[in-house]
């Protein structure tokens, strides 16, 4: 067997399951890879051990034979609530900051037998302004955000799965710059209660694997309705670890015009070679145009995004200025300036773009496009363009992003699907079918 | 038999059934009406005898059994598209405008058989500058708006019911003031489609009639999903009519806290005796306090009502400020002034207000407050205060005014009763068992 600390969620949970692994065993693997790395990768910003190792005892005592994740150690994103542990958030604000009560997707985790190992970096409140965190493909290269403690973190191996979160693409950009997979499910699927905001309308729970269906395990446990949070959404749940292998080759939908002139060459290439290389397998793939300008659709994005963001700060940032950093600062002072009616304006198309793209899901089971840019760019001031993963967030339909391979510079590249609202059983089984078809799977060189 | 014109929409209809009435005649009735009223009351923005003649020579020739209004003539606001006749929506920019199709609530009562009269006059674009309607019941007294031609063509017996539409208080405050019964549904629950926008979150089709009776007859025509309205509710409709005069006496709360400032001393004393009244009857009533500010819920509305007056006219006014009334002048300037953030805090404080009063509506069957701040005012400048109806259309929450009686000068009073979403069914039955308690029907001295 490999080391535990290599497994997958779905390795691990199913070790645990046939008692060939120890819970205990596989946090203190986890611990010792931590312990060796974290100097240089700067991926969590506390660490519980002795909670770990406790959690990892009781989850040996107890087998938890439903659960998908019972036993398997977790990060969080450092914006998500967890009771008796600081939750910073990135920012100088909350660094004594300490929660009594758990974010209600840590407490489903937690309830399910999965063992929190700690909180991963988090920009300064989901925003801009970079985290410590180092990407383990190229310490030159940003590992992306907001949630970049949690790509890095399974990237490296220190943890098999981490919870993110995305308002414009925190979850898909990270993942895809540190090699892994990223979930970032419809708008309300998951509850955000106890889940610091950014921006209301946008802010999304999403999870970090290594694999698509470690993301689909994770989301069985994770999606659901929540009366505690107004956004939560009320449709039925599907099984989506069940969805995993099922069906045959999928309609694909593929997206050229998708910031076509902001992507670089190679991307571009790669982006059709994986095309015809999921052709080859069976799959039915078009050339998709939705008839939507996502050039505006992001400006759109932005104005609103901006706007609540400084709703969200609007009690805590007078007075406070000097403790926040300047991408925030200049995002707030953005937001404060946007007109109402931009604001208003911004939505409509919002509404038209959601009936626009849900059109286009009636043609093609899922739409593909490039994750990013390209490779994580070599500079250290920013997470990187949030354009390539903002339209899923603005319209609030699933979206994942799975690897697809090394650029020419050795950093990871990926591919980015999105389906229709809720329809996350098929954008798993599309994904897992592609992953499959590509036969990727990265390990970064540490 | 009472004169055709004095028949209400649900006597008309049962007349034209039993063949006892023929809709011709009606009509007859009715224009005859009109042509001796609308010199002095001017309620009518365009007429249509020649159509409305031959629909009814149709209708007598096609009975429909099953629709409760066929061959019953009807007036429409006129921001509801008519394929064919003028829609000018009260302003100068409109004044020759004539829309190829009918508005969908239009359609579905010529689908009826109802049988379209005109078009009544509207205040400019649904917003606050006055129409030339006069108040039957005292001309120096405000009629209300924006459905001011609906209120006092209804009210004067020129016609049994008439569309309106309500953004803030435009069905309820004018209804009240004429001395009728005024019904606003659930946000979404009948189709927009071809009726000219005010303010997107907040523009409710309505209908004025003179029982609750009749209001529930026309609803059960117009509710009904419209997937071409995107605002348009997927919830299933309930049989209206049916529940008239179902159930026993209701349980009541009676909100003294309802700008108790702002209404006059008589008024806040007829609610004291309704209340008493009610429960003689054996209604349970108690005081409710649903914990919301209801001066605050005013001015956010009035912020996003604002705002999305001003986008709706981004693409109109700029040119043609000549053309627009003092009142939306006013009203479009505010809108363009206010702050994203403004918009957003306002859109927050909705949800919150929603939580409260579904609540709220958990421990009684309605919400008892007064419709208006008293009897229509002596001032023909403006269309009154707003802000008395003003929460159900924030929320989105069904509403409807029922005459109580006559103030000591002679005017109409109103109360208002509110339910929760989509509760229309049981909102009619206790407005139709309170107006039977009460025992008051209106008609003015004209």
């Amino acid at each position: 067997m490999a080391d535990p600390f290599e497994l997958s969620v779905t390795e691990a949970a199913a070790a645990i399951r046939a008692h060939d692994l120890s819970p205990v065993e596989l946090v203190q693997s986890l611990l010792s890879r931590i312990e060796a790395l974290e100097p240089t990768l700067v991926a969590w910003a506390t660490l519980v051990p002795e909670q770990a190792l406790a959690a990892a005892r009781e989850a040996e005592r107890h087998a938890g034979p439903e659960s998908p994740v019972h036993g398997v150690p977790f990060g969080a994103k450092d914006i998500f609530d967890t009771a008796g542990i600081r939750t910073a958030a990135g920012s100088k604000l909350w660094a004594d900051r300490v929660p009594e009560k758990d974010a209600a997707s840590v407490a489903l985790l937690k309830g399910s037998g999965a063992v929190l190992l700690g909180k991963t970096h988090t920009t300064e409140f989901a925003d801009g302004d970079p985290a410590p965190s180092l990407n383990p493909w190229g310490a030159e290269h940003t590992p992306g955000g907001s949630s970049t403690g949690s790509g890095v973190a399974v990237a490296a191996r220190m943890v098999p799965f981490a919870l993110g979160s995305q308002t414009v693409g925190s979850v898909l950009r990270p993942a895809a710059y540190n090699g892994v997979v990223g979930l970032k499910p419809t708008f309300g699927r998951i509850s955000r209660l106890g889940v610091a905001p950014l921006a209301d309308s946008f802010d999304h729970v999403g999870v970090l694997t290594r694999t698509v269906a470690d993301a689909a395990a994770v989301l069985d446990v994770l999606a659901g309705h929540d009366a505690a949070d107004p956004d939560s959404a009320e449709e039925p749940v599907d099984a989506y670890s069940a969805a995993i292998g099922k069906g045959g080759p999928p309609r694909i939908g593929l997206l050229r015009t998708w910031f076509a002139d902001e992507s670089d060459a190679e991307t571009r290439l790669k982006m059709e070679d994986v095309a015809q290389e999921l052709a080859r397998a069976g799959a039915e793939v078009h050339e998709a145009d939705p008839g939507i300008d996502f050039g505006e659709a992001y400006a759109h994005h932005r104005v609103m995004m901006e706007t609540e963001t400084a709703a969200t700060h609007a009690a805590l940032f007078p007075g406070n200025e000097h403790l926040y950093g300047p991408k925030l600062t200049d995002y707030i002072r953005r937001g404060q300036a946007h007109a109402a009616t931009a604001y208003v304006a911004a939505a409509a198309f919002r509404r038209t773009m959601q009936r626009l793209a849900r059109a286009a899901f009636e043609r093609v089971d899922v739409l593909l496009m490039p994750t990013a840019s390209g490779p994580a760019p070599r500079d250290l001031t920013s997470t990187g363009d949030t354009r390539f993963q903002s339209a899923w967030s603005y319209t609030g339909f699933p979206s994942i992003t799975v690897p697809i391979g090394l650029a020419s510079n050795g950093l990871p590249l990926g591919m980015q699907l999105a389906a229709a609202p809720f329809e996350e059983a098929k954008l798993l089984r599309v994904a897992h079918w592609a992953e499959q078809a590509l036969g990727v799977r990265l390990s970064p060189p540490v």
